[in-house]
């Protein structure tokens, strides 16, 4: 076996394994699909006059979370809303309906199955959202996965490809505070108590599908370029700006962080700028705003935290502050 | 923990399961889901005058196939036929795209990516329809899954729900075929070797999805009821027969036997009959002719097997065979 062949998918790292995808799955493409592999939705013209969007996102034991049995409800919530988040992305569009599928072990007890069920009907009708259909498979470990399929008026949806140097970076949502409820849940924090838990853990288990947001980022014309904030602000950042070709200066100042997660950091002596940088499954929205609509954004969004800029070139810097994404492969 | 809490989903059945599933999503649907979890497909009013289809099926290591690394392509084929199969089952429905998710180990070599990829797109070009995106995620053992939406006119699609007593019942495909494939790839038969090899190893990896004959039974107004034979003959009457609110009589000769599998029962002493009821994987089509239509349905479909009639009441007859389906759970 050549050194090549022996190379592994971790070794080639998620982004440029995706790359390799996008590669792959042009030659199938055909002209109905406008954004395939690569956004946080595939686009897709149909009827003529309309977009269709889908995205799907799966939740592996062992990988996303530990001890399932006791998970039932939570894990339904927290599937359905990072799959909403990837739509909220795209700005204007509208979940028209969902396929679950899991992968479960022979032992589930039929209690599991009820509670997730009626956690996931729930949810379903908390955001509006019909369940349509999916599939059932044995597994060893549980494998959790939903699609959506979404809609949206042609010329309003919002890539990550929009971004233009000069652009300034917003983010909604909290950054790096479902990293720190992940660790305070199934550790290395376990034993950390403080009144910052509860918030954090939270933000871990029931992430905000910013879907208000990212319509009225899209009908406002607010957003030049936008992705869901899952992998940590620097992936964040690093995928909009190579999508637009840009580079990236990543800059915010302790406005951004949550007083949890400060008052966590402060607990456990970490530094809560890795945990903005590097977080992950914050899902809140990171996006680009002309300079000449800075002024709208801040008017319509209060909260919403300035992180940065695109900039020319190719280079996204973090002015020193080490990130440590988390790398699935 | 009640006697009731300790029953797993195994123990009730994948039926039922499916079932209590059903029950459950009902609270979550809206007017806009036409036909919610259950059969082939979901499908969805959308735009108003068309319908939307959507169906997922997933291939898990150790339950649907074993040692993945050295079947990339193989798996590939087989996880876009097994769910272009449910598409085909709705009648005149056209797959507009799909997503593509693989959980796989982070050890899997860059090769197997590549080769996985090239079949798909291979796969899709055969099948006209554009991979427009997916989800990639790490995980112990090889999870692959597939989503195809699809579209078709309104009234145009046949549910497993149209059948009524004295409806005949026809299969169109192979049965029994791969799950005797099965048995010849993976054992217990890895070592018999005959002529028949071939085309039943080939039949368990590379089913035929039915999109064209599915289409012509919907488009001359065949069929009344229809599904895809994915776990046997007998679970699909039986699947079949309860969405109409029938029983049914199952009742089939020699001529519904391939002769490689005939082969391949002589061979080793198996009862052919067992194959066709139980067998599994074949992905055909099972599907219900009103008697006044028979005549027609011989002459543009020469090759389709009479199998049975639908019946009133529940029971579900096969005429003392032994059915020994195929159970996930």
């Amino acid at each position: 076996m050549s050194s090549r062949a022996r190379q592994t998918i971790s070794s080639l790292g998620e982004s440029a394994l995706l790359d390799r995808i996008r590669a792959g799955a042009q030659s199938g493409i055909g002209g109905r699909v406008l954004l395939g592999p690569g956004d946080d939705c595939a686009v897709v013209s149909f009827p003529k006059d309309r977009l269709l969007l889908a995205t799907t996102d799966e939740m592996v034991e062992g990988t996303h979370f530990l001890d399932p049995l006791y998970h039932a409800a939570p894990l339904a919530a927290k599937l359905l809303r990072i799959n909403l988040s990837d739509i909220a992305a795209m700005g204007s569009a509208k979940p028209l309906f969902i396929l679950c599928s899991a992968a479960l072990p022979a032992t589930v007890p039929q209690s599991w199955m009820r509670e997730f069920m009626k956690s996931l009907a729930r949810e379903c009708r908390l955001f509006s959202v019909p369940l349509a259909g999916g599939n059932l498979a044995r597994s060893e470990k549980f494998h959790l996965s939903i699609t959506v399929i979404g809609t949206a008026g042609k010329g309003r949806v919002i890539t990550r490809s929009g971004g233009k140097p000069g652009d300034l970076i917003f983010a909604l949502g909290a950054l790096g505070t479902a990293r720190a409820g992940f660790e305070l849940y199934y550790g290395p924090s376990k034993r950390v108590q403080g009144g910052f838990r509860a918030p954090l853990v939270s933000a871990f288990w029931k992430p905000e599908p910013m879907l208000k947001q990212g319509a009225a980022l899209s009908s406002k014309g607010l957003a030049s370029a936008m992705l869901d904030n899952s992998d940590g602000l620097y992936k964040s950042v690093l995928f909009l700006a190579q999508a637009s070709g840009c580079g990236a200066d990543i800059s915010f100042g302790p406005e951004s962080c949550a007083p949890a997660l400060k008052a966590y950091c402060a607990a456990t002596r970490k530094d809560w700028r890795s945990y903005v940088l590097g977080g992950g499954e914050d899902y809140g929205l990171v996006f680009t705003v002309p300079p000449s609509r800075e002024k709208k954004l801040r008017t319509a969004f209060p909260g919403a935290k300035l992180v940065g800029r695109l900039v020319s070139g190719r280079k996204v810097s973090t002015g020193g502050i080490r990130a440590n994404p988390y790398e699935h492969f």
